[in-house]
């Protein structure tokens, strides 16, 4: 059996997280029983969400447990089957986690799940194609429910999820902006993501300032904005919001440190009669074949062309993902293990 | 002609309102044109949403007009007539604002209103059976859409919103809690308005503590929340919604004198996937025959008895006014002008 290196939460973060709250450990892979198989990963996925589940309090899901595999999506390749199913040689989608190998009981619904990597990057099932890119489309297609000719606004725009958003957006002949941190993820954002206009947040010290840059990047106000980042970015983008105007909630990652992230104008929800909503992808299900379909679409016919920040190693999987909460990657953040 | 008091609208507040922002004059009704109607007013009512238009800034609505009367409810009689369906001695329902008589163009859409007074009071067309009672109806019913078993909770409880609501919930199988301030109306809420709990805001000082006493109330937790008042009663509420759970956001009463009003901990939208959403009732007329017919009903059978305070002589109205935005009314707030 080979060895398997593993990444655990050692132990809670109180404010930052950092990289001793994790634990690098090896361990032999156990023998399959009936209905197993073993996964070699390829790719782990680090998404925001794994910040808030490193926290003992309520949230929407449980916490990871102290001393467990950091759980996670992953895509590899089966290397050894005693489910009929599966074959070695198999590509497949998985949720095993921050380590090298993992044994799963791929009868359980939803656990394994095969697929095609003819048109579409093995790697992009983590992204465009995956979790952000479901994300995405729930928010844009569900919440915001976009008319042709309005104006789309998202946040950490180069991201898994703000790239899918962009060339969703487009589709429906929408104009998309985008904010994201820096000169280079903005150039990116026009020149790549088919992004209108995109504004660097950190040209802006506070939220008046940016709301003026909104208002140039957005003359006819906003009408749905996608909010991955919360604090004063919110704030901004609440003046410039045209009435009936929709927000999806699907982070606040400026907030997940645990400090109070206000929004100074509520009162803005009813002026422009606003609707603001929260959602979590993996309640709805049932959208994701036909979100999928749209998206491994939009990426086999070249229309969505994600980045993947890529680190090397799983050892590097803790710093890549403190560096993904400060905003340092630069597109999907993944980690190479095999 | 008979003398016409007026009340106008002389200057505008800086912060808090205070009477010297009115002026009462005296002016003669000017002669009827054709099609038109002089009413004499009976009652005037008075509404939070005033307080919005005294500012000059960018609202949901233009800015009442300085030097002008002040814009508002009214039911009355039909005095003279110079339209065909029109009467002397018909009651009616409109918007003539802070003054004795209105001379209203009465083929223009939705100016003037017969109503039946056989099983309504004449005054309850300003409360209970007008704008704030379908203002409730749109609420709960559109955007909260209860379940019977869900626990229903508002702010502002025994005002002319509050006892509707209240009837409106009950009416659909939910617990109902209100916020209110003092131990008179909390008293008033559950013994005459059929609230399963009232909160007496005033004996919490913070968020936390009012918290405490909502999980007291609130057992199973808050599914559905219609705000009128904003601030530490919003933050408290938050602090208790379902996952789920639903808020309508009609009024922000704490935040009218332009001071920001921050929600400390908006990223419970997202943990709680809530759907928060702002309303104004104008602006779904189409709802409103099917909402004043159920409100109708529930008045006529005793299940809706609202309360009112009534300010005496059109001189009252700007001190009647500013003691709503402080609370110090109970129930709908009227003023007897004729």
């Amino acid at each position: 059996m080979p060895q398997n290196q593993q990444i655990l939460l050692d132990n809670r973060p109180e404010g930052e997280a950092s990289a001793a709250n994790f634990k690098l450990v090896s361990t032999e892979t156990p023998p399959l029983q009936d209905g197993q198989v073993l996964v070699q990963h390829h790719f782990l996925s680090l998404d925001p969400y794994m910040r808030g589940r490193m926290n003992a309090g309520k949230s929407y899901a449980q916490p990871q447990p102290l001393g467990a595999v950091m759980q996670g999506g992953i895509v590899g390749e089966v290397v050894e089957s005693k489910n009929p199913r599966f074959q070695p040689g198999d590509k497949v989608v998985g949720m095993g986690g921050w380590q090298q190998y993992s044994v799963v009981d791929a009868n359980q619904p939803g656990a394994l799940r095969k697929v095609d990597t003819t048109h579409v990057p093995l790697s992009h099932y983590l992204g465009a194609v995956g979790m952000p890119g479901v994300t995405a489309w729930y928010g844009l297609v569900k919440i915001i429910a976009p008319k042709a000719g309005e104006t789309m606004v998202i946040s950490a725009a180069t991201g898994a999820v703000g790239s899918a958003f962009a060339a969703l957006a487009k589709a429906r002949g929408c104009r998309v902006v985008g904010i994201a941190g820096g000169p280079d993820k903005c150039k990116y954002a026009v020149d790549e993501l088919g992004f209108d206009a995109c504004i660097d947040y950190k040209l802006h010290k506070d939220a008046g300032s940016l709301s003026k840059a909104l208002k140039d990047a957005c003359p006819d106000g906003i009408d749905g904005y996608f909010e991955n980042v919360g604090g004063m970015i919110l704030d901004a983008v609440l003046t410039r919001m045209n009435a009936f105007g929709r927000i999806a909630v699907c982070g606040m990652i400026a907030g997940y440190d645990g400090a109070p992230l206000p929004i100074t104008y509520p009162a803005l929800i009813l002026v422009n009669r606003l609707k603001v909503q929260g959602f979590i992808v993996s309640e709805h299900m049932e959208i994701w074949p036909e979100a999928l379909a749209e998206l491994g679409q939009l990426v086999a016919t070249g229309k969505l062309r994600p980045r993947e920040s890529i680190a090397q190693g799983i050892e590097a999987a803790p710093e890549a993902f403190l560096g993904l909460l400060k905003g340092r990657n630069f597109g999907k953040q993944l980690v190479k293990v095999n």
